[in-house]
Parts: structure tokens; sequence; C-alpha cells
């Protein structure tokens, strides 16, 4: 196995597990891939980072408003694949792009069905970031400026198009403990606390590897 | 805020949760209640052990079984509470002693509703330990004795029941990320390395303490 170990943050709205992410990656100084996913991948694969941003993290919509919208089946065929919807095609061209980042080295991978895209390699630590909604509706309106009035359904409605996202994409269930191998209220550790408690996590983990229960 | 900590473990079974509970009990020197739970309650009530014994982690059964059963109302309200089933009545009763051993200072609890029925103290870590079913179903056949070709079915079985028992008597859900403050995969960690990423939890968790994200 190798030394370098790839770590995969889903994350709820809110919660701060991109902060975490990044607080990670910074402690261990190693790449942080978020946002910047979308920049790469466009990069990659010579398409415009507007259609990736579009589609992050966005199952493909229902047949009927993918005719509708005229993206399935895919008329030209201009990304190399046809008779796949356009989510579908931009989502095979992030797992490479994933992929690649993952085998370089040791990174921070936040949300994009990740751990499921990697789940092949022996050397991925998998993490989910929670806490309850009081805190996160604070968070939302501290850091991301998100009227107060609204910002618990935005909380919600982010959350459910992420776990649809990952459903679609994966066959594991977004936001269940089985799912990941750590998990994490943010709200009990804090950022901070949340980068620490993952990287006593992997220490442990190094120690016992491959041991079993 | 009292400098006592309860912890609380759920777990899938398999996952070596009980065993988790017991190292870090040790660890602590803080007592520690999984089985022994049946035999405090009873002491507590006047009631049998073997009344517990056999409502342990199961939710009440339908109305019409109870009914068959001759459970359902309590014809004599033997127990004080009359119009309810029997296993509701014992959750009732097994809530009281949890609620009093915890309120008598640190320990680690398995199962039984625990993170619930504590949810208003705030000096309470509420745990879930999983793994992989193939590293379950090797610990069943070695710790447990499972015969091998049932030891798949009796893992799905006991989980079911304890998420039945769990989903009847909380507004919770068993299993999910957000319902526990910290998820552990035993498989990745051992029992060991999950009672030491425990510990390290709580301190990370005294260090931060009512700060939010």
């Amino acid at each position: 196995m190798s030394t370098n170990v790839v770590f995969t943050i889903g994350r709820q709205f809110g919660s701060g597990g991109r902060q975490v992410g990044k607080t990670l990656a910074e402690k261990l100084g190693i790449p942080f891939y978020d946002k910047e996913l979308i920049a790469i991948s466009a990069r990659d694969s010579g398409l415009s980072e507007a259609l990736f941003s579009n589609a992050d993290e966005k199952a493909t919509s229902s047949i009927f408003y993918s005719l509708v919208m005229g993206n399935y089946p895919m008329a030209s065929g201009a990304l190399g694949v046809t008779e796949m919807p356009l989510n579908d095609q931009l989502f095979l061209i992030q797992s490479k792009t994933i992929k690649r980042l993952a085998s370089e080295g040791s990174c921070v991978i936040v949300g994009r069905c990740a751990d499921y895209i990697l789940r092949d390699m022996d050397n991925v630590v998998n993490i989910f970031v929670h806490a309850d909604l009081k805190n996160r509706v604070e968070r939302a309106v501290r850091v991301y400026e998100v009227p107060e009035n609204k910002a618990e359904d935005v909380c919600l409605k982010a959350d459910k198009q992420r776990a649809n996202f990952y459903n679609y994409y994966s066959d594991r269930k977004w936001g269940m403990c089985r799912t990941y191998d750590l998990s994490l209220d943010s709200g009990m550790l804090g950022i901070e606390g949340c980068a620490d408690q993952i990287i006593s996590f992997e220490k442990l983990w190094r120690a016992h590897k491959g041991q079993g229960i």
C-alpha cells in the first residue's frame, strides 16, 4: 500500500465540512480540491468551466426534463459519448479527473462522490461532517450571508440536492454511518477540532491497518 | 457543566461496539453498562430479570400480536401503568435506570436508546460503531460462534431489530450520521483504535465546548 492518503469529505450544508477539509490539507501540507475540481475537469476535457459549474453536484434531471431541455440524448455526441444525459457525461469526465488527482499523491477531496469513485483504492479515508440544524443555520448566515429567514430552507434544500446527487451516482446512501469510515459533528469539535480528529483517525488506522475488527 | 461524561454506544451487530465500549470504560476507569442494565432495571423495579431480558432492545409488537399474546392492554396494571404494552412499560422503567446511572457519574452505556433517553443532558457523547458486512460476519463466527452459513443473515436481522427498537422509541434514525456525535468503522481501527479515537474526540470536545462550528 502507498503511504499516500486521500481524504474524501462529504458534508451537510453549513457544517463547515469544506473548511474542515481545507484546514486538514493545510495541517498536512497536501492539495485541497473542492470547487477547484471544476476548473481542473474543464482543463482536462477542453470543455467550458460553465458547463461543469452548472452541473456541479447535481444528479441528471428526469428524462422528461432533459428531453424538454434538449440534452437527452446528446444530439451531437460532442463529448465523445452519445446517448447519455449531459450531467452523466460530465460526471464521468470529473471522475477521471478525481482518479488522476488521487493517484498523484495525498490530497483532500470534498464532495462529488469521490469516496465512491475511489472505492477500489485502499489508501482512502472517507469522512462525513455534519452538525445540528441550529449550528448550521447560524454558520450559513454568518459565513455565506444567507438571509436569516431563509437559512433553514437553504440548508435543507442543499442537503437534499447533495443526497440526490450522491445516491444517483453511487450504490451507497448519503449521510448513513456505514457509507463513511468516520463521521463527526462539527458543532461538538469546531473546524480545527474536526481536522485534528481526522488526523488522529489516520494515525490509528495506519497502526491497525488490515487487521479487521 | 459536570466534568463527568456519559458515552452512549450504538452499534451494528458484529462490529465489536460492545467491546469498544468495554475497552473505553477500562481505559477511563468508569462503569460499563450493556446487559448489566437488565439486572439493574430488574432490581430497581422489583420485576424479574427474565421479563427485561425477553424485551431487551425489542420494540413493542404490533397491537394485533399484543392482543393475541394478552399483553395489550395490561390486564392487571401490575407495573403501575395501565393501558400500555408491556415492552413500553419495561422501556420506561429501564429509561429511569439509565437516567439514574448517568446522573451518578461518568460511564459507558451500550444500546437501549440511551442517547435519546439522555438527550437533555449536556455531558453526553453519542457514538455509533459499524463495519462492513465481511468484517462483521467474520467476527460473528469467531466471537459468537454463529454458524458460517447463517452469519450474514444473523447480522442483518439483528441490525433490523435494533433499528426497529431505536426508531420506535426515539424521534431519530438508527445508523444515520446526524443521530450521533461520532461514528466509526471498527474494521479500519480495530477495538483498541476505536476506544482511543473516542478518547481523542472527548478531549477535543472538552477543549472546544460550546463554541459552535
